[in-house]
């Protein structure tokens, strides 16, 4: 019998950073932990940047993830808000690659697809079938859930994507 | 006397980014190093943004600067390559604000200000600038001398700067 892959699931961003712990053994998942790295608004930018880096360094030492997963998406609002998106995924990446771990990116639809069935949905949708998938899911914020519906994403993509890096 | 101040500016990219080293003692600027940290367009984004913390992270360990500065810059052309840039930006503060230094941040037309006088000019007048500014500078790239125009730039407006900082 395998063994069960811990994944982490993260939503970056500059402010608050979910995250989200899942094991996955075959078709089964299970709820690990969940929640929100947070940065001080009050400081300079590089101070925060290092508050996201510490935060995600010590959920990866306590939790121990064997693969990452990170939402591969911008917002489109204006240029300076996909800068300060893109600093803050750049340590949300570089955190668990420094690890050790393989991380993986996911566009925003991948993940609705695979945790509501359809590439569109609102963030209700999304939670409620976090809910459905794994009932002991606990998360107190929308970050937090959207990072376990990534780690959930990750779990469901993970063998195909094994396989295909395999191949290479 | 006072003592020189290392400053390492620094031009971020994910393909390529520059540094550049200055030791500025009152008004005098002398020239220390400059280069470039490349990543592997091959390899995956988490390796890539490994690859150009783990050069910083290298540079800053063999020159001991004290200070830092970033350029705070977007190239506008599409969220795609914002969103790229911003990672690439996010290693670039974080490297050395984990490493204890101060780390500013410039606009671009600040750069310039400070090199060639005036907040517009294109690069062939920065590097000229950079030359007569520092006789003994050398760069091989574009992005290495940018970083240099960066550090200068710091080295000119640090002063008021901290007085702004310890007013806080």
């Amino acid at each position: 019998m395998s063994k069960a892959i811990r994944i982490i699931g993260i939503d970056p961003g500059l402010r608050n950073t979910g995250w989200g712990i899942v094991d996955s053994l075959g078709n089964s998942l299970r709820f690990v932990a969940s929640g929100v790295v947070h940065s001080d608004a009050k400081l300079d930018l590089a101070s925060r940047l290092c508050q996201l880096h510490d935060g995600l360094e010590e959920i990866i030492h306590a939790h121990q993830p064997f693969e990452a997963a990170v939402e591969n998406t911008f917002v489109n609002v204006n240029p300076t808000s996909t800068l300060k998106l893109g600093q803050a995924r750049g340590i949300a990446m570089l955190v668990p690659a420094r690890a050790g771990l393989r991380v993986s990116e996911y566009a925003p639809n991948a993940v609705k697809k695979s945790v509501i069935g359809v590439g569109h949905g609102d963030k209700k949708q999304i939670h409620m079938m976090v809910k459905v998938l794994m009932p002991r899911a606990e998360f107190k914020t929308d970050d937090a859930a959207d990072a376990l519906a990534i780690a959930i994403c990750h779990a469901h993509n993970r063998t195909a994507q094994t396989h295909k890096l395999a191949a290479i």
